[in-house]
């Protein structure tokens, strides 16, 4: 399928690994320039030539937290009119309701809410005028089923699916869509890490642990970053201008409700 | 209806006009000592005074911001344990998206996010160990069906509402219920200022002006106060513990979706 | 709370037990007169006696299946202008659904999404012309999170509440009113035939039976017939003319869902 | 984007022309081969060869109504072991509710509930024991926002829409993942057709008509057949295995609510 994006440019927060690469791939594939960004250098500037490399587009590394005016700027300076953005950023570890302090709750939704705001806020009115933009946040499984230990990610990020809901109407109009992935435990270094804590705080292997971790999920294995970075790429597509506003759960088919 | 509440304690936010001041009556007639709360002395004063002069009821005036940590003390020191929690503020005004600082969204997530949820931290543990408690947000019908230009206030509203109904599920245990009520438009000051607003704005006369605000309300009316007031009283009744995490709309009827 | 309704008429399907007789003994206990109904001749009279000599309304027993053109005639007939109706009726037993024929479907449908929907086309126009109506359905917490070998009751049931919120819209200017009721897990003879029937199929002691249907339930209990009867009640009061086109949960806080 | 579906083969139900007839393209394209399905003996057949001609892949033709068991057999005769499965058909005319027969609602269900279960209960086996499975159906933007005049519509497929869900939990640790695409407003004859009604009716030209087609369309145009034909291509990719239970809806981002 031919994705009509060929020679666009796009803006990848937080793509160095995980997901997110998992996303700047998929889009370079399919021909389009991107802009890496992370907070580790070396693997934001090896995630750029690698895909330089194997896809023969121009990829650009912009080291710094996404989330700050600094970052921002400097990822515009790299791509100033770019067509495509993913918003995407590291979730906070959880935390019991209760010791959740102030700050903790200010500092999260700065970093998950205010931040990717502040950034689509930057980007839009190029996109509109130009006729053509594809926003797509990775969000979290857990924005439609919350649990409160997590409250420092579910909060922030319902409250960013709102906003980018309400502004996907505005948009709709200029072929500019906004819309997000709720992913439910994909095999990235995020699980690698929980499968090590669960191996020392319940004593338990490492087959148990990465066991473990998949019995919630009805489709029985861990999602592959490949397949998210194929609906990311998907959603960015020339023919998915009339897609907009969508909140699309890849979680191996495991959420209870039917909306 | 006996809602089985006589002689509980209430601490309502924002309580001293509005909805805010309607929830705090219906509990009043049912029995319930109210804890009235605003930033306007006089007002708040005046309905202390006068919900306990009509109801026989206790009713306390704590004057301040509940958002801060000084005012919550200070309600806590007039209802040590409290039964019922009201959580209520004054929304934002409309602003274009792109108009929105950043300051605008840290300040609107203080308010109507963090302090709420400060608020919650200090009275749930009690109301576990003494096995009761109703807390119920008075929120937006707009955090179902968001509009950019209330971004201020469905962003952070959307936010609350995810981190309420992850706690929900580990309050049900304790007899502690979590609910919202969604209003959509209610004959209140509010609606009486937009009415001033829309006869200069548009040149609209007053008559105008109030039909306008009905257009949208499939009831073809406005909300009555009295009418949410009941709404949260039955919520906050004994005989509600098994109703939990809910987002009650009441608009008219106007919500185009199924859930 | 006075619920404004006293002496007001109200036909309630399938409600000589259960959670059918729950909400048929909230209205009379409000002063409203009732029309009973069942398959169970015994039972329905028996209902229709008690709750006319406990709360001194009036009380008539119409005996027959409520979703056939025949019994909805006696129902009129015994109470030709209602200002309230309660849609229920026993749902059919778990199948495989690769067990479901044909016919499972079409007889599930006629009973649970045709029957009633038949009975709401014969009460609205009265109710619109004397504007006032409370349409309440029970439906069951399975609608919003569906498990396939419940096909034959969440699909019919899903159905008729798409069409009753359609209908919602329509009706809320006429002050009628269309809400469904969510239950999960009430302590009925429903529960109690499935203790039974643990007993027998899994080897279970009563208790274990009965401890293992609370497990799902986050509250940690049954939930109370009483208290979805008083839910009900509200819903059909005065002051619930604003709040229309609603799914409440009566599930103990248990689904998963923001919304 | 290679979907990885070269040379599976689909059936899909109402293809030959419309919103069915780009899905067949979207996968042809892709090299699955295909059964073309609708009542018109002559679009069926000129679907299918222009298909089979214009991608080099295997088109069958079987011509009936796809909600009878003979239809339904003929389909799986010229394609026993189909992967891909799409569920579509045409819809019921509007009518006011209060006009609506019980053999109107009971004709509707059959044909948009019980035929395209019957259907699903046929194939879902082979694709369980082979580990593969795309099953989509087109069903509509109202069973999310439904409209009373709409009801022999948005009932039934309602109905399917939960039906469906349930079983999509079951079949995904087989690697079968059921969804459904959302349209409102496709440049399809059925716009045409309605056009010709409001030139009619209301007196319109026929760029008014056409023109007013688009007024609830916040993308501000119509959507084009293959943009809903990607989208199902998309979902009955192999990298699509992890998403599933999901409602998409293709509006132009008109759809008001979050969720």
């Amino acid at each position: 399928m031919d994705l009509g994006i060929r020679n666009r440019h796009a803006i990848l927060l937080a793509s160095s690994r995980g997901l997110g690469k998992a996303c700047a791939e998929s889009l370079a594939r399919e021909g389009v320039n991107v802009v890496i960004n992370g907070r580790t250098e070396k693997d934001v500037h090896d995630t750029a030539s690698e895909l330089a490399a194997k896809y023969g587009i121009s990829a650009s590394a912009v080291v710094g937290d996404s989330s700050t005016e600094k970052t921002q700027l400097l990822l515009l300076e790299a791509c100033p009119e770019p067509d495509i953005i993913l918003l995407n950023g590291e979730g906070p570890a959880p935390k019991f309701f209760q010791d959740i302090a102030e700050k903790d709750f200010s500092e999260s939704l700065q970093k998950t809410l205010i931040g990717p705001l502040m950034f689509v806020q930057r980007v839009t009115p190029g996109m509109c005028e130009r006729r053509f933009g594809r926003i797509v946040a990775i969000s979290s499984a857990m924005v439609k089923s919350p649990h409160s230990a997590m409250s420092l990610s579910h909060g922030p990020r319902l409250g960013l699916t709102g906003v980018l809901k309400g502004l996907s109407k505005d948009l709709a109009q200029f072929n500019v869509t906004v819309n997000q992935l709720l992913p439910e435990r994909f095999d990235t270094y995020r699980q690698e890490q929980m499968a090590q804590v669960m191996m020392q705080v319940r004593g338990m292997t490492y087959e148990e642990a990465r066991a473990d971790q998949v019995k919630s999920i009805k489709a029985g294995r861990l999602g592959r970053p490949e397949e998210l970075g194929d609906a990311f790429a998907f959603l960015c597509s020339a023919q998915a201008g009339y897609l907009s506003g969508q909140n699309i759960q890849l979680d191996g088919g495991s959420y209870e409700g039917v909306f």
